[in-house]
């Protein structure tokens, strides 16, 4: 296993795309700035979406140039088009990233265009974005199973992979879109992609929708992975997959790794004081456990009557 | 990895212990039958605790005689006491759970005596049931850690676990008592048992109080564990002990473990049922995910506008 693990925020992003009243301005800036202080690697901050495909993020603009930009977070944007990643370059986005499904028919139904138009795509964004500094992520969607064709074969996403590369992207994201993978998948595909690259910057992104994500995590650390996407409270899912719930909690997979006494550079207890405030801010419950019942270190005082016995000195 | 694992279904006892409103002993008996249909290796059938200490398991002496007991199912009761021990063996039970915390002052919470007191009594306890078919399993609680004291040596554990074999009980399981088990811990500490006792029949009981559940049933796992307990819906926790929120949820760990191509014998489809039915049962919403997200394997039909855009050739 990895000494130290990345942990990369989309809360604002995958998060609150899918809330169903819109999160005010302000209040999106405010947590961006509260969360970069708080160690993580990359924040998610927004996607350059047309405003009625997502309306929740038509301020887009607004919430990338307002932030307080930290020099040790890489902030990042989510670009479905050659017109975002116009918007991207203006704005001076660190990273964007670009999304295809590994399964055709997924990717017809979220990004309306066949995997080929997908990638002539990136090709058109890396040209666009060549002699920038701006880096380019590709995220491969249903890399552990499509909700209409089922799991994906190894062969098949490495060749995504391959393409991606070829195309000039300088990095990747492993999504579990629908909640699909299972770790002994987990683990032989990270391995292979990381036989195949070992130098490779690899992202997992985990939806915890049937209960198994933190369990994908371990199986992704054991395969040698160190850099795992997450979402404050756990709020988020895909609105175009049917069935998906939300991502892994952040404050959760910190708690994890923490515990296991892997390195995070993230200050849980801040993390934490986000994740209640963010259930002000969606006003509804978030799956997020360790907010609920506190870290595990964190022992609780004898119950009165147990104190008693003992100082009776009984039994 | 084990090839089979077997599953332990704790529902009716320490699910419903917590549950506020009491479930008619018709429905107890009509849910345990069902359940013992599905493949189960145990069924933990409910506690011979005192009424008044448990009000919703006031009817044990009655679910256990009125079911219908199943060959292939080891029928278990909790037994606090001698005088349970008593009533378990008029109602010829297979076996009785015993159970003592690692850490002495969780024990006087939650059973009033002292560890001590409670290995004395479990000495009684065996010598009641010398020469009878009745098994006895001890477990021990907080035996990843003790919500007032801590993590608890594993030298600790160990000794208990001696103490157990010493008195005539016949075989253990280590529980999280209030889910502050992590998989590097878990994997240790099931190394640590099963290097000393190879043949030591090991049950893992796990919580899913800060999100580790099914992480700690895979850390088991892999260090060769074969055993699990799990309560149908992810209903329970332990009443007496703050924070704890349920056990991990039995159809998301079979569904786990069968997509893992680790063989159970339970049947899945109909354990979602019975999960089903359950939600209208206890009346409030279950933390289960399976039963709201489908088995990953269970593809869905592609988005009529998708095979409207396939039809065309288009994209």
């Amino acid at each position: 296993m990895p000494h130290r693990v990345r942990v990369n925020e989309v809360v604002t992003r995958d998060g609150f795309q899918s809330e169903p009243a819109f999160i005010p301005t302000d209040t999106k800036i405010e947590l961006i700035n509260a969360l970069a202080r708080l160690g993580l690697h990359k924040i998610e901050v927004t996607s350059f979406v047309s405003p009625r495909a997502i309306p929740n993020l038509r301020d887009a603009e607004e919430v990338m140039s307002a932030i307080t930009r930290d020099t040790d977070t890489t902030y990042v944007a989510l670009v479905p088009n050659e017109k975002g990643c116009t918007r991207a370059l203006e704005l001076a986005v660190d990273e964007i990233n670009l999304v295809m499904s590994v399964s055709n028919s997924h990717n017809l139904a979220n990004m309306r265009m066949s995997c080929e138009q997908s990638l002539q795509q990136f090709a058109r964004i890396a040209e666009m974005t060549s002699g920038t500094p701006m880096r380019l992520n590709g995220s491969l969607a249903t890399a552990f199973g499509c909700p209409f064709e089922g799991p994906q074969a190894e062969d098949r996403v490495l060749s995504v992979i391959d393409a991606y590369l070829e195309r000039g992207l300088h990095s990747i994201t492993l999504a579990d879109t629908t909640g699909m993978a299972v770790p002994t998948q987990v683990y032989d595909l990270c391995q292979a992609v990381h036989t195949r690259w070992p130098e490779l910057d690899v992202t997992l992104h985990f939806h915890n929708t049937r209960g198994l994500g933190l369990s994908n995590v371990l199986a992704a650390l054991a395969a040698g992975m160190d850099q795992f996407d997450a979402s404050l409270g756990g709020l988020g899912g895909c609105p175009f997959a049917p069935g998906a719930t939300g991502n892994i909690c952040t404050e959760d997979l910190v708690h994890m790794l923490h515990e296991m006494d892997l390195d995070t550079g993230v200050d849980l207890n801040a993390l934490l004081q986000q994740s209640q405030r963010l259930g002000v801010i969606v006003d509804h419950a978030l799956p997020g456990q360790v907010v609920q019942a506190g870290p595990r270190s964190l022992t609780r005082p004898l119950p009165e009557s147990v104190q008693q016995l003992m100082q009776d000195g009984r039994p």
